[in-house]
């Protein structure tokens, strides 16, 4: 097996593509898009910030979500980039299902347990394909 | 080869994977995630959403996007999600070096030139690893 067939077989196994690549058709549909903006109560407390971290890594093994990402502001600058949040959650479903049945499972309600005292204002949106 | 082993082939080409997959590391580090959210001027134009749609999958082709999907709000109600935006862009570059040769792409420029008008309020969240 080359190096080559070996590094797109690893990265395949790490993360079943869902979404669209550089303009080549989705492998799936009907995916959901969830995009969570959280502001904490204490912007400036290292500690809640890494408690809210803490807490997403272990949301993230919820077996329905397909990826996710736990993102803080870029540092990009112009008038229409909303960079006041502290943490962003994006994750990928495959359908409206899984998104649903993420809702109440037994991890997220933990995490909404151990980490909602830490935000002041929570931001969602939810995105299916047009 | 088997059926699954074309599968995996298959979508590891179609979209190189950037994001963690429940609970396992990411394949890549710095990945910038560009979220971008439009309200229309006319939110009940469907003529008007579909250009935007179409402009979209056209600037889908700019060289240095990894990944990308176009949205519109997903049928969940609850009081912390915005679903009042008419058309979700997401995009993933490997790093903001990527992001930043795309805002003066001239595929880019192209689409703010012909779609523009059609918008009344973008709102751009623009996140990177924690």
């Amino acid at each position: 097996m080359s190096s080559r067939r070996s590094f797109i077989t690893s990265v395949a196994i790490a993360a079943p593509a869902v979404l669209m690549a550089n303009g080549l058709a989705s492998p799936e549909k009907n995916m959901f898009v969830h995009h969570v903006y959280f502001w904490l109560k204490d912007p400036g407390s290292k500690a809640d910030k890494d408690k809210l971290v803490a807490g997403l890594k272990k949301l993230a093994k919820v077996k329905t979500i397909r990826m996710s990402h736990i993102g803080q502001p870029a540092t990009t600058n112009r008038p229409v980039i909303d960079s006041s949040y502290a943490i962003s959650w994006l994750v990928i479903f495959k359908n409206k299902a899984d998104q649903d049945s993420y809702q109440t499972d037994p991890v997220h309600l933990k995490f909404i347990d151990e980490c909602s005292a830490l935000w002041s204002k929570v931001v969602v949106y939810d995105s299916v394909d047009v």
